[in-house]
């Protein structure tokens, strides 16, 4: 089973690690602190105000059960959860996703640094993971996740 | 009518533009962008993990109105969405809060240096506003919506 994301990207179970009727959830390619995931609406549409009301509430219950789960196996005490909406917002692939971040006491020395490094981290020229080391992560983190949708 | 934000303030129809049976909207004392404002549960509730389902859905179903709202009436082009849950994460009020922040072509000579304003916004020593700005603010906010819980 395939899930796009955007028009030019698709991703299988090598990312994905949850899906319900409406949504999904994968690991990232440059994460800005492990355990940094997106969940997104199935359907590819670019702005939150796009979205149905179906459409919210399953993509927002699933932002909790994902955020629980991150949390608590990525050992984290809080979570930043953030929507890029639009171009002058940051958006760089045109469709709606929640970064969901782990966050621990000290992680950066200011703890809204974390906020440059999203900016930057789907920009700049660091390296990506590899396919395994994703594919690893995913298969990890399905094991706490019924996959309703697959 | 008066809504509890964290377990120390009130607020009332002087900052509160909407409200729905679960969820209120207020503006902001210390905005990081004109037309920068919050949407609350109504219930005191720490953490994103804590809100029953109901809550979530009214929740984002009144972020999307708001957002339409805040969007089109501070003439933007795109929404930041934001939340801070938990202490490490930058959260200072004990209350799932969403910010929403209109967004414009070169509002910031970084796109996301918003998110270091956010992070200032209420530890710095800027003064806050008025309340009398802030009720005419909200006063005409709440035009746009019909106060079903008031």
């Amino acid at each position: 089973m395939t899930f796009s994301f955007g028009s030019f990207i698709s991703l299988t179970g090598d990312e994905v690690f949850h899906s319900t009727r409406l949504s999904f959830a994968f690991v990232n390619l440059k994460p800005v602190v492990p355990g940094h995931v997106l969940v997104c609406p199935r359907r590819v549409v670019k702005r939150y105000a796009e979205l149905s009301f179906k459409e919210i509430t399953d993509l927002f219950k699933t932002v909790q059960e994902v955020g629980i789960v991150i949390e608590r196996e990525f050992k984290a005490t809080s979570l930043t959860f953030c929507i890029q909406d639009g171009p002058d917002s940051g958006q760089t692939v045109d469709h709606v996703h929640v970064h969901i971040i782990p966050r621990k006491k000290g992680d950066y020395e200011n703890s809204d640094e974390v906020y440059t490094e999203l900016a930057k981290h789907d920009k700049d020229g660091r390296p990506s993971r590899s396919l395994e080391e994703m594919a690893k992560e995913a298969s990890w983190l399905s094991t706490f996740f019924r996959l309703e949708g697959r």
